[in-house]
């Protein structure tokens, strides 16, 4: 429990003390901070006022509380997040060691604690390279049927490894951000040769992203039983794919264009120590794995509750999916042991996506390509309207936890408008 | 001419000046210099020497020639590296009008101009994303051959729109950088579970670079008659390539741990100025483009004369293929317009690769897989050895120039050894 008042079932509960990058109206230097009930404790103020004091360890590193990305701190490792994560949860408890740093200390709240809704959020850190597996195996069931037909629906590899393809880094952006409705080439039925127009299947992608914190050499890969010590944390995150666009352009190297325009992730950064309560069981693997990507650990998988909403244009508001990050046939350590089983290096700050997560059941999908069986049958929303697809003006927000009351970890909300297409340039 | 003497033929003529990263063993701090003949002026020496006091221009911005890598320089754009080249050409002509700068100063020769011999490359700019295009059509079509029969050779998309993957930045690596053999999933024929084992199908891709000056926006296309402005400059590549491994994982989201074990690039970016005079015809589209890729001028594919070479592990020296940059169907501006089309933010320093390029005939594969008709015919090499694939402690280099004698532009070469692989980790 806190000093400070924290709305009961928030996200931003005291234990979970997730990472972001902010500024505000009358600091626009990015700096970073944790978020705390409707809070936020601006970490680089905080430092410059002897907050970390009670801690020489933290107080050795106090500069990567004066940088414009999370990376450095990213880079000190699980044990340093571990340290400042519980320090922090320390500051904020009612019956803290150390009061005088900032409960009784309203000089150093004022400066460092701010409202969370006068803050404006920034990408957590510098991406230098984003994959995106292809983990969730109802997902990719479900869409294989779609482009190839159920006998091809999967794989004969997607059982023995997680398939993965090498994302866009630039495009990523934070929750938010407005995302153009793309124009790109699409090969209508029945046609031979495509036409350049604006995307007309527009879709979400639910998934989970994480983020890297300890870099691997090029040429040593990363043993399964020790990925865990490279996982700096978890966003919640929206592959935006433009799925006529990608349906003709995939073969023989894969998605491009099509998941190129934008991926969208949510602003705090969930330490990897925050969920070590929400591991659980994904889906059960029906052939041996290989050794390296056999885990000592059973329950590797986490157990987030996830869903989507859709605001649209007119505003209104829908559920659309609910489902559960436990539909996952590969854990995030079996991902990083086989992104670097060929010797590639991860570095602090590397991103890596799940693949999208969808249940088995109706209401349970991560995209409206599922849903809507191909763009085949409209959800039916409030009001008379339906969509197959995204419409220009519709909002899509991905929400996500763990537990409840006094003790939820959350990640907030990954949301972003979908803008009408530019005109075509000449 | 210059009053330095460069050996005729010399890859780094005046005409040249190419740019990249060194250090020296008496000064390990990385810092810009360009290449002429058997020299490099190191443009950090050189700006602190007031080497650039000639040009109010530069003057402005020396700065760029204290950083680490080339993306400052790279961002100040096109204009920028015209005036610089200018410049130092200048500098080192004969008839320099500022002979007061270099020619008649020998304090700051002392300084500045170094044996190339005696300097360290580094990786050129620090690269955000790497993006391997297709455009390969020779290639593309022996390779669809080997992978999916001459039928299926060229997909649909292949002649309207110019094919690529998203690659791995952080494992591009500079010339002369070892390779460690990768361990990855194989099937073997007849199996139906994979093995993992050290890869038996090592392969080159004779490729060439390009680097990213200009920034465009996230959801603005750049059209294709203003892409040469974003281009920076040029480097020959090796995406290196495990055969085995990519047969069994590239379906259905394209290569992945088969390629992100290393790319090697050469260490001095040819600049597209001073390329302008190699542009040429590339082959010829059959069908017609959609107007985003219609480009007003018609030779606008470049002209490089390409060799590789592999020296075995016995010391024993092969020419193994030639060939030209002319093999490409698409040329960088249309890669960059298509890679934009759906909106995807380039900025400074990304790579895009061209995709590896092979003449028609035998002796001009830009591959081993192509060359030995995926591994069925051995390369016949001298002293009674023979290549399927690469072995270990082979060594491939890559070469390629435009022109001869005096003029000559060129690139020098990237090279690579292959490492035996590691021990199984347990």
């Amino acid at each position: 429990m806190s000093w400070l008042s924290i709305p009961s079932d928030s996200h931003f509960s005291i234990a979970n003390i997730p990472f972001g990058i902010i500024s505000t109206e009358s600091n626009s230097t990015q700096r970073p901070a944790v978020a705390i009930g409707d809070h936020v404790l601006d970490l680089h103020a905080f430092a410059k006022g002897d907050g970390f004091s009670g801690s020489s360890e933290i107080q050795k590193h106090v500069d990567v509380f004066s940088q414009s990305s999370l990376n450095a701190f990213a880079a000190l490792g699980r044990p340093f997040h571990r340290a400042t994560r519980s320090y922090l949860q320390d500051v904020f408890s009612k019956d803290t060691k150390n009061a005088r740093i900032l409960k009784d200390n309203q000089k150093l709240q004022e400066s460092a604690l701010l409202k969370r809704s006068d803050v404006k959020n920034h990408l957590p850190l510098t991406i230098g390279d984003y994959t995106d597996f292809y983990a969730g195996k109802n997902h990719a069931f479900n869409v294989g049927c779609l482009f190839r037909g159920p006998d091809n629906a999967l794989q004969p590899n997607y059982t023995h490894l997680p398939v993965a393809y090498h994302g866009r880094a630039s495009s990523v952006v934070v929750s938010g951000t407005p995302i153009r409705r793309p124009w790109g080439q699409i090969l209508r039925p029945g046609n031979k040769v495509p036409d350049l127009a604006p995307c007309e299947r527009l879709d979400i992608e639910l998934e989970m992203g994480m983020f890297i914190c300890r870099e691997n050499e090029m040429g040593s890969p990363v043993p399964v039983n020790e990925a865990d010590e490279h996982i700096f944390g978890y966003v919640l995150m929206n592959d935006w794919s433009a799925r006529d666009i990608q349906a003709w352009e995939y073969v023989p190297l894969g998605p491009f264009t099509s998941k190129n325009l934008g991926t969208s992730i949510s602003a705090w950064v969930v330490l990897a120590d925050a969920l070590e309560n929400a591991k659980a069981a994904g889906i059960k693997h029906e052939n041996e794995l290989l050794p390296y990507l056999q885990e000592k650990k059973e329950n590797n998988v986490l157990d987030i509750d996830l869903e989507v909403e859709i605001i649209t244009a007119a505003g209104n508001s829908n559920h659309l999916s609910k489902t559960t990050s436990r539909n996952l046939l590969y854990s995030w350590p079996q991902m990083i042991a086989h992104h670097t089983i060929t010797g590639c290096n991860l570095r602090p700050g590397d991103l890596l996506g799940s693949g999208t997560i969808s249940g088995t059941e109706s209401g349970t999908e991560g995209s409206l390509l599922e849903q809507t069986k191909g763009g085949k049958v409209p959800i039916q929303l409030k009001d008379g309207e339906e969509r197959k697809f995204i419409q220009n003006g519709d909002t899509l927000i991905i929400r996500g936890a763990y537990g409840s009351g006094d003790s939820k970890v959350g990640f907030g909300e990954v949301s972003g408008q979908i803008l009408e297409p530019l005109p075509l340039f000449k």
